[in-house]
């Protein structure tokens, strides 16, 4: 296809959705995407770029292969928060190579750009958005959503902003396809705007066009000055990105690649599964250390995997809520919901006391064991649902991402305060239930 | 703010984003709801309406609140995907009364809706698009576009059909704007269209999307028939969905509502909390059953935990892969997947065992000890992630979601085998570590 049927290649090229141009391009081996490269022009390319996936080290990659002048044309007409991501992962020096051979105006606009924080609204917003001066009529609008209409990222709205570029309201497009020519902008402008700060969290930005359904929200700093514009798209791949981090956090394995090959899914898997062996073996030397108890009454050994199950599940239940719990809220009172966590938890344990009660003294006829069994079961799932609770709570307290939690990590804990409960309790009612 | 004084709360009602009408609505009391919907119009109370959260059950609740003729009305107005999910959660009588309250065309267009199965394009796509005949021109369209902007649910993309109203093509609100007026459409009409079937399923139609970027796909029968659209707000709740459920399976807790009372949050993890109870009583069995051998040995008991934890540690992680990998991808080879799964636990396996072999022999000097233990974490290891891999792949194959997987229940037969595998070694090894 490639080598000389340049023409027919490119109006070929020309048909596909841009998400396919990236896939195509991505595809191609170094010798053709040379070829390829050279027969687009810069716009197209940007296009490609801005529809690369994976890492965006790997998309610098690719853009290093491109001479660097023709690398900042092609970042120039990319996606401002594209551009922005493709920055971030540059090596310093690289980056002021490209920002020297841009127009000044790109450049200083990159830099503002990439001040802001990772998964932060300002890292995600575009700056390719519509704005116009209150005052305007519905023609003129019109007319501007027209000649601008190819640049930029979503024309579904119109933001309305004063002399100062503060934020005042929104002009959906509809509404301005549905009114006279002649009327003012204003009496079309919903000034109830909702609005996001540039150092807002992703994840609480996802929340609000989630809720609200929009095509699009503005992002302004503190004095309300409109910086940029974060469209749903971008608002599909936090949530998906959220979800994975949480999905993995629970499972301790980066779930986010799963066709690797057998030997990289291993590397993969490997810190948390030898750190958790490691921290297993601290089990091993707790039972241990019961050693004397456990050769009085063996029995009491078929019983630890059951109360430290149990435990666990418990916590994997209450740590799943709550997760959950702070990574979709802003502010709650954190004492009232650890009591109701608790209280949650507390029936739980006493159901679970219950029917271990009754299941031992049924089969062993013991009731000193029963009550050991029962006893350390539901201290031991209190426990497991404090330690569920306090660990989220804690990383949101220091700032930290709840969703960055470790399930089987928690689990591990779990284990040592079971068995120590368990044959602490059992140890000190030997003599209630032994020789019976 | 209700009492007497009804204009001044529908003007400031209406300054209202649709989503928080929905809101203010849900939070009245009965009593100030009866005011609320005699005051407002039928076309306002559908946006309430669509904007209502929660269980379809309760927003039907909400509807049977006004007279049944009003019901139907708002019904006719709100968009037909939502009208679709309202019948569907109805009693039959209720869907009945409603139909036939409505006029004719309407009436049909909900009987050919509600057919479609939950979780399917078809279930999730809007009727409310524009379709214009090939051959129109740009000037004409656009006026149509005019026309019916206030009640297609999005004009981003103007659908083009044949006269068998056969999709043949796209058009973008933007290329429309930025074309002359007696343009021909198809000279602008994208013919590459990406579309979904009815039945796809929506984890599919949502991956689509969001490779694509889209803020819209159309949804064909398998004649490539036009049936309705699904916009990109829709996604962003699938995609939400999907991952609560598969987060939710691995947690054996339904996450989805997080501020439950303590009571309630309670009985929505009772089912499983104690299904896996009683589960766990048969590992007790299960240890008791070689009682004998912990007799001979106590220190056997030590390292259970230690094995079944690290075996159950793999299991989840394995899980969490295959379950991300089931559900993302439509067609891998079974046979190629399972052995590559295999081979990367192995890895794991192998390294478990060594790193406990040592630790054994180290700490109890022991080799028949630490071969027994060694060698029981490798089997458990594998053994768990055949199991890990083999549930949501049967889950698939009998065409369910593989995100349906249960973390906890598959750990708790991981113990069962752990223990067999343990014991089960250690028991016919006993003659080589017993007494040194």
């Amino acid at each position: 296809l490639e080598n000389g049927q340049d023409d027919d290649f490119m109006t070929e090229f020309m048909t596909l959705h841009d998400f396919e141009k990236g896939q195509v391009y991505a595809s191609f081996s170094k010798n053709i995407r040379e070829v390829a490269w050279r027969v687009m022009d810069d716009e197209t390319l940007a296009t490609v770029f801005d529809n690369l996936e994976g890492d965006a080290e790997e998309v610098v990659d690719l853009l290093q292969e491109v001479p660097p002048q023709k690398g900042a044309n092609i970042l120039v007409e990319m996606f401002a928060d594209n551009e922005a991501d493709l920055f971030q992962a540059m090596p310093a020096r690289l980056a002021s190579t490209y920002l020297a051979l841009m127009p000044d105006r790109e450049a200083q606009e990159i830099r503002n750009l990439i001040k802001y924080e990772d998964q932060t609204a300002g890292a995600l917003m575009a700056t390719e958005y519509l704005a116009v001066a209150a005052g305007s009529v519905v023609k003129d609008v019109l007319a501007q959503v027209k000649k601008q209409a190819e640049e930029a990222e979503s024309i579904i709205y119109v933001y309305v902003v004063d002399e100062k570029h503060r934020l005042v309201g929104i002009v959906s497009l509809r509404d301005l396809l549905t009114h006279p020519d002649e009327m003012t902008i204003e009496s079309i402008t919903n000034t109830r705007v909702i609005s996001v700060k540039a150092g807002d969290d992703q994840k609480e930005v996802a929340q609000v066009v989630a809720d609200y359904n929009f095509f699009a929200i503005p992002v302004t700093d503190d004095d309300q000055h409109l910086l940029g514009i974060i469209t749903v798209d971008d608002i599909v791949d936090v949530i998906d990105e959220e979800a994975v981090e949480e999905y993995s956090g629970l499972a301790a394995v980066d779930v986010s690649d799963t066709d690797d090959s057998p030997w990289h899914s291993a590397l993969k898997r490997m810190p948390w599964f030898l750190a958790l062996l490691v921290l297993g073996l601290i089990s091993v030397a707790l039972v241990a250390s019961f050693e004397h108890t456990i050769r009085q009454a063996p029995i009491l050994a078929a019983f630890i995997m059951v109360i430290a199950g149990i435990a666990g599940n418990a916590g994997t239940q209450s740590l799943a809520l709550a997760v959950r719990h702070f990574g979709s809220s802003t502010d709650k009172s954190f004492w009232k919901n650890l009591i109701s966590e608790l209280l949650s938890s507390f029936v739980l344990a006493i159901l679970a006391g219950v029917v271990l009660f009754g299941f031992v003294f049924l089969w062993q006829d013991n009731e000193g064991l029963a009550l050991a069994v029962a006893l350390s079961a539901t201290v031991a799932i209190l426990l497991s649902a404090l330690l569920a609770y306090l660990v989220p709570a804690a990383l949101r307290k220091v700032n930290l991402d709840p969703a960055l939690v470790n399930g089987p990590l928690v689990q591990t804990v779990v284990d040592w305060a079971a068995i120590l409960v368990y044959f602490g309790i059992a140890t000190s009612m030997l003599n209630e239930f032994i020789g019976k």
